[in-house]
């Protein structure tokens, strides 16, 4: 079944395919009287842009998000926000190969058993194209949630990690790599060259924290906020694993090590003296920072020869022309960051609806 | 926001509480004439169940499950199936400190700073005794997906992994642990041993196999199969992460290596070479075996002393006494099971409306 | 399709067949700390209960209902409520005939269209039995809603109107029909007392008004209040159609005489000098009052014989034995009331997380 | 909360207001395979377009949809639909004395009493305007629904209904009013004519029959077939009542006049000798025609001066200048139709995810 909805009462919709004239979003439940203009989403688009260095596509789009509706005089007026952003660099042409024969790792083969046959051209709904509409509507979410502060990073490409010591959230900004570590984004500049030069791709890690989730966000069982966000972020393209605080680290230390001890804090509130739990018990915010950290498998789409089927069934070999990022993972950090920010707002509003 | 519903078409609720006089599930949605009663689900209760070994919690439940409604003369009518386990073995007078105090690394503080309050009594809603009720609808997905065989296995215990070449299916039901490899549970018992006597606790990894999922099943996005395997085992008690296919570790590999090349197979269906994608590509099925993997956090009740706070805001020290288990990871296989048996079976029948 | 739970974020779940062992309602999303025992949902049950005059069915049910979960200590905890009735008065002797043609009127044929077959035992699962869940379960919706109160009463009864000049809603409580009318009430006694003796059965209107109501619930769209009235309404058992305010005879008045004009109220809110629109305007709450009017059809199980087929299709006459109601819309009428509760306590919550 | 979704799995979002850029649908959950191109839709929006006649409003839109996505070389891929379609007749100048005060009877109260503030030209959201995007997504429904013949048409207008004795289904399209009933259609000419002029409005009765609909569709609780479409008729704008198969009329009949007889029909089916149902029972559809009837409100924007408050709360009166349908019933017709097309295609693909 096509489900193309997310959320419970924020929710978004999402359409669009790569090649496609425009893709876009309808995002339903927002609060009213928040001040909203392109202006508030276009630099998260920006962000995520593709075809801004070397190590990403290509393809070259602006990107640019135009509101249809949902806002009145520069606010939001509770009613359903649609945004569209125009495509403008397809090239079609590239794809003729994939339209005969199904590339390994990709969803070409998936979507022809299930639906008879696809839009082949670039992916159809299956390309990473169709992030630019959840950045998009995750701008919004933001600010649903303006006592949240989210930070999305890779934190390791190509099975290279950064060193934690060296963790500079300013550096983020400063490299083509999302990347908190100087030394370790230079590294990555010769790792991303070395990949796309021999037509391999690479793999990598997202970590977003969101600080000041105060506690009580969430529900004790099918829409845990630790739920709702793997729900999120496993929905992202290429996305293979996600884990909530110390994820699968936490299965290696024994009970009283991955308790996180808590003793009075300066407000009330209590101040804990570890996080593995990554701010969430019992499907419920503690207060703590939202730590999620997500695995991206390396770019199916690539230009090593791989042994594969026709649509027909015949054996053939296929290598993937097109214009593709040559690690996924990078550009998938700001998407990352707007699913946190969509569960999130979902969830502060589910709160309020239950609790006051 | 309470959400105690898990599914789109094909539905399950549950309820209670650890110390409540019972708990249970409503199926909604099941087809209609498949052959069900007691003797269906009680089986895999029956694997779940506390206290069958040192390695478990002592509590003893029987937990025999009632079919109230939904049923008739043998077969499911098409009506909600409305399934209840009686509690018999609650020790409310164990909770004394758990009522004053939050215990770190547990749902405690979370709750209390959600709802106001908490029924503190064996964790009250935030219980692994809720995952009885799972159990018991996940058995009745598994009548809607007859073609599937699922297998479920701790693979990894105190950071202590299974040795693939090892492995041995009928293993799994012949020791405490649901481990398929004969020297690591030896090993494990040791380990469970040592960790119950310290008061200490332990985690470990669950994996599951599901076999016979045909190509098709599952969405393009939100609805991603993957993502709605996320979100089914992230919800379940003490997971801190989920991977499918290589998960983390495919994002270590390049492009090449990550392929899972195809060829023609016997019946016009490709043969896969490798599965590094879990069965799962774009969302879909591919109809290799769908593997998941869940990271279980060491049990967070544990006799060893932590630093907390009470209700009142004052610094403390809390041991939990009650019953617990050791490593909640090893009673949660046949729970990630049911789960997995609880989205395919949803995703079959949303695959059946679209696509017919 | 099975969908056995109705609401957005109070939500609720029945289960249960008329000669099953019980029924039953899980209750989600509500708020937590609300005051909640048995002894405030048994006296709408109890309103609700067959067998207290002879104008009702004579099965003797006690419909005590059974709090399981979602309470501790007296107060709501914000985790699911599960509620069960237990039958005690079934007698399956009575629907032999039932079992092998299908009753005109009723959801016999219907059913075993759509499953194959049936519980035909009482009418299973389409019994007026399950409505005890929903009354149940609109006690609880009520506790969310204190601001609101609530009135049904049966308007017409077999064509025959109450004369509203004579509205005394002391009289409801004071006669075995939900009647405001003293005068209509007598002539109901002897139209029922007709009908129970001549074999047949009559219809009835009940009118549902909610005071309290603030302006603002509801939704421009497909949530609008009047949209949920329609749907929660048209749910219950023999009921065949809805109006909100003048309803039908709107249809038949000019733009002036419909308006509802406004002129200042005493606090700031408007005064309004009719209510036409029955207390929602584009699909919100104006905060006059809540005006739903439900058409329920005569009772389908009757005495008297009707031409009717078998389940091979043979040609057949059938008598309706068992225990019925002469007038289901009677007791209908704190059905009416539970469901409009139901919906106003979502529409609450619904309103609070957008808008706050 | 706004909801701007409707449907289980074939599911469709709506966004736009009266003087936005643009409005659209975003269709989910459809079948791949099916042709669709913009012909397809386009009829149905010229049938509901405004300015056609003297009849309706004079704003002249052209209404052209364009299908943005989710149909790849002429047929229906499975994945979302995007339809828009864009204003170009806006005069929101018309709009000023509307920013200030309430028009009685209309939504202007009731949206600032939710949303602290409103897009007041032409209605914001609450404009009949969204409706188009309501039928451009009926037209995809009625593609997965191709055994339905609907037919909808104004059966009652300003209180005066058409001689069923006269119907004729070709005279519908035959005049301005979609009536059947060539008689009534020059009757209705004159008072249309009559209320236009006068600065006054009148309601509407729109009937819709569905045809071909088998036994089997729909629920037996809050998913009814006659639940949903009580849903999506009163989701309409100006719409107060919704009746199924007779209706109120069917509380003022006896069980055996109410009862439709059955008899062995040509081909095992049965065949039913009267349909007072309307084609539905227990909320399941029985083989016979649908029958929906829903009651329309005169329009709230009329000439003739009501007595209002502003938005400060003082006195005022207000005479709705703008451009109106004397008449909202008449272009209600192909919206009913529309919604009823919605709400089968969905249970048809409900019904056939349970029951296969």
């Amino acid at each position: 079944m096509s489900f193309n909805t997310f959320g419970r009462v924020f929710r978004f919709t999402t359409w669009g395919e790569s090649h496609g004239p425009a893709l876009g979003a309808v995002v339903d439940g927002c609060p009213p009287g928040l001040g909203l203009s392109e202006a508030d989403i276009q630099p998260f688009l920006d962000a995520r842009r593709p075809g801004t260095s070397r190590f990403t596509t290509q393809r070259q789009e602006p990107d640019a998000v135009r509101i249809l509706s949902g806002v009145f005089e520069g606010r939001t007026t509770g009613t359903p926000i649609s945004l569209m952003i125009e495509n403008v660099d397809q090239r079609s042409k590239d794809y003729g190969e994939v339209a005969k024969a199904y590339r390994p790792g990709h969803a070409d083969y998936a979507y022809d058993a299930k639906y008879g046959f696809r839009d082949y051209r670039g992916g159809g709904r299956s390309s990473a194209r169709e992030t630019a509409a959840r950045v998009a509507a995750g701008a919004i979410a933001r600010l649903v949630i303006p006592e949240v502060t989210l930070i999305a990073y890779v934190c390791e490409l190509g099975g290279d990690p950064i060193d934690p010591a060296r963790f500079d959230a300013g550096e983020i900004g400063r490299n083509p790599f999302f990347c908190p570590d100087a030394q370790a984004a230079k590294r990555w500049e010769a790792k991303v060259d070395a990949a796309r030069k021999s037509g391999s791709s690479l793999g990598a890690v997202v970590e977003c924290v969101a600080t000041g989730v105060p506690a009580g966000w969430g529900a004790p069982l099918y829409a845990k906020l630790d739920s709702e966000l793997a729900a999120a972020c496993m929905s992202i393209n290429a996305v293979k694993g996600v884990e909530i605080g110390d994820g699968f680290a936490a299965a290696r230390l024994s009970g009283e090590t991955n308790a996180d001890p808590m003793r009075p804090g300066a407000d009330g509130a209590p101040e804990f003296l570890a996080n593995h739990a990554g701010g969430i018990a019992g499907g419920i915010s503690t207060g703590q920072p939202v730590v999620v950290r997500v695995a991206f498998k390396p770019t199916s789409s690539i230009l090593t020869p791989v042994e594969t089927i026709t649509r027909q069934g015949e054996a053939s070999e296929i290598v993937t022309k097109g214009r593709h990022d040559p690690c996924v993972g990078i550009r998938g950090t700001p998407v990352v960051e707007a699913m946190v920010a969509l569960v999130l707002a979902d969830q502060k509003l589910l709160h309020r609806a239950q609790c006051g």
